[in-house]
């Protein structure tokens, strides 16, 4: 007998399985280290920047009161009494018509309220004496960069959850992080089944295809943010499927299987989550691909069972999966963003059912184009490496070019919320 | 005296630039280590996709002429003489009024031509016999995937410097690459000078900032693809400087220094180059902030002297460094690619030079809005963590918001041509 499923909505799918979303601990690693990783806390301003008013040019110090009426014809001329390379102080107190060289970066000295860059600045000798010509009136606060102007202390300056790019690490060691409190990855288990499997470097044989749902998988949790431990493929045999299940549980955070969710007769997925004990969460979404998708939950550890098809896996992956592993993250825009575009391509399939497209987003003067990757058949492998998913709500006979659609980024780390989330 | 340097446009000092580019080794590694690599070969189907006509779906396979004339009302019955599960052949021939249970992925059997679905076919029992009832005609060819319909043999499916994501893996998994050929990262030497900088954990002291640079081009080497190598801080001895740029070269590919590039009196970098015999490519650039930015060639082998301000230095790193390391990991699309977007603030500064500053694109509603992150001051650290940089050429006094403007996307892997390189 063929099992009757009832489909929900992708939302609703998801909304069900947020509810068994958690956040991972955080862990201290180096600076070093830090790149593409996750802040597990908020990164906070541990002082003012600047710390001190300070130079943006090389150039000289000075008062800007001695310039005051100053002309090209009628340059004003003020004694270099010293100099000040960045890093050192200049512990004199500057008085009238008197200057200071001063290296970009370095602290304005006392009594100074001005700089004049060296390019402005002519240098001359007076009997001995070094001075330097001004040929403008400056006014209080030229060319000086003041304290705190940047940033001030106790400013958050990225909240936890934030993906560390380069830009985030300038500011981790400008605030003294030489360890930083990094989100800890989650271990996300990955076993696939289905007797048509080879391994990669098997020799071709009828009626077999080579496994490339587990590397693949394995590479999304790697984009996503997770540690993939890649468990092996089914046996052909239910009680030791079962174990390989329960045994992997043990040394996950959660576990993926692709194939076997399926009301084929090897589909073994919903006999061991019975067996398990586990809590169904929906097995039938209203999409295509992977409507056969299924989730289960297991004394608080999610299994998903994702579809045996390249895309189905790959779409149910982003969709469910996605979501999970950045809030395990502690990231506060878990899903990943859409945006508006014009279709690229006509889209002429029916369209009963809401329908991820893989597709590539271009940007042709200013204007988004998301461009599907053919008819995206369940088995089309070749169309994978897009930067997007196309989203065409079900209930059409099928989409023109030129039409709006809504795009999911798959290479986007900013993310969003689930109120932006899918249709 | 201060020296005079001609500036010369970003494009031109790019050019210049390029003709000591060069590509990188090929290296062997495993499809594990794959993710986040480039090909360092094309990647090039092995075989057809589908390798045999296969069934998309778990059903029937049948001869289609058997379902001529057939209605809702009089179906068709067809007798199920076996069945062929995923990655098994089905040895038989099959005969007129006969069908095959058939999974998922599983090869059609000789003789039919067309499979109906499980959930499509009605199975009853005729007096012992296994039947299905079909209650439309099909057409030869329904719901098979045919013997290389996605991807024929020998077709390159991604050309040689693709970033790795997981659709490509996917790709090198189904096409047999157990292992990928991956362009060698290149080893990125980088020092930082600067008597004003403190290392990360030293107490903050007056007129003194820690080093935020190196540990950001360190992250920016590794986005780009590159191995970041740190040698330090610059000594304030200038023959212990040039020992230490000596040494490095002998360890890296290209080197990295930040600071030290100005016409100040502690700017070492100019004096170093000379004692090298290394060749200066340009000194001054026609650019804010960077326009200090130094590179200059030894024995083939890249200094890029970077400013030793936070902002000047991260652009000028991905103007210049960026595309002599994406080539050497043999892309055929070594620069950042730039877009059309909105300016989303007033930037009132005025703009005698081309400017690159630094911002976040969002997308809203289908418009990209570029918004600049503060007035872009060379030494906001701040604002590093955006996604683009917005380009503004100079000879204005100032841009409006609502200006149509370019910007520069950090974080794309796709690439561009130097055709549309910059301004």
């Amino acid at each position: 007998m063929v099992e009757k499923r009832r489909p929900i909505k992708v939302r609703e799918a998801v909304n069900r399985l947020m509810t068994f979303s958690s956040s991972g601990s955080v862990e201290n690693i180096s600076i070093e280290e830090s790149y593409g990783r996750f802040l597990g806390e908020d990164l906070v301003a541990d002082h003012d920047i600047p710390l001190f008013d300070r130079s943006p040019y090389d150039g000289f110090a000075f008062r800007s009161n001695d310039t005051e009426g100053t002309t090209r014809n009628e340059p004003c001329e003020l004694e270099v009494i010293g100099e000040i390379g960045a890093g050192s102080v200049f512990t004199s107190r500057v008085g009238k018509n008197q200057a200071v060289r001063i290296m970009t970066g370095a602290q304005i000295p006392d009594g100074c309220d001005a700089v004049v860059m060296l390019e402005e600045a002519k240098e001359i000798d007076r009997s001995g004496k070094n001075m330097i010509q001004v040929r403008r009136p400056f006014k209080s606060g030229d060319n000086i960069s003041f304290k705190g102007e940047d940033t001030k202390q106790g400013t958050v300056l990225a909240s936890k959850g934030t993906y560390i790019n380069p830009g985030v690490i300038a500011l981790l060691a400008t605030f003294g992080y030489k360890t930083v409190p990094a989100s800890k990855k989650p271990t996300i288990g990955v076993i696939a089944t289905g007797s048509e499997l080879l391994e990669i470097d098997e020799p071709l044989q009828p009626g077999k295809i080579r496994n490339s749902n587990a590397y693949m998988i394995c590479a999304q949790i790697e984009r996503a943010g997770g540690i993939p431990l890649y468990l092996g493929q089914f046996s052909d045999d239910f009680d030791t499927c079962f174990q390989q299940v329960e045994d992997g549980m043990k040394k996950v955070d959660m576990l993926i299987t692709t194939g076997g969710v399926s009301v084929g007769d090897y589909d073994y997925l919903p006999d061991i989550y019975q067996k398990l004990g586990a809590n169904v969460l929906f097995n039938k979404v209203a999409m295509r691909p992977g409507s056969v998708t299924t989730i289960a939950e297991k004394d608080n550890k999610l299994l998903f069972g994702l579809s045996g098809n390249p895309s189905a896996c790959f779409v149910g992956f982003e969709l469910f999966t996605r979501p999970i592993i950045r809030t395990y993250l502690r990231c506060e825009h878990p899903f990943l963003n859409k945006v508006s575009a014009v279709l690229g391509n006509d889209f002429p399939k029916p369209n009963p059912f809401d329908r991820f497209v893989r597709g590539q987003l271009t940007i042709e003067e200013g204007r988004l184009i998301a461009t599907p990757a053919g008819l995206d058949k369940s088995n089309v492998v070749s169309s994978l490496a897009g930067n997007s998913l196309i989203v065409l709500p079900g209930g059409t006979k099928g989409y023109q070019k030129g039409s709006n659609v809504k795009v999911i980024l798959l290479e986007d780390q900013a993310g969003t919320s689930f109120e932006n989330f899918t249709i």
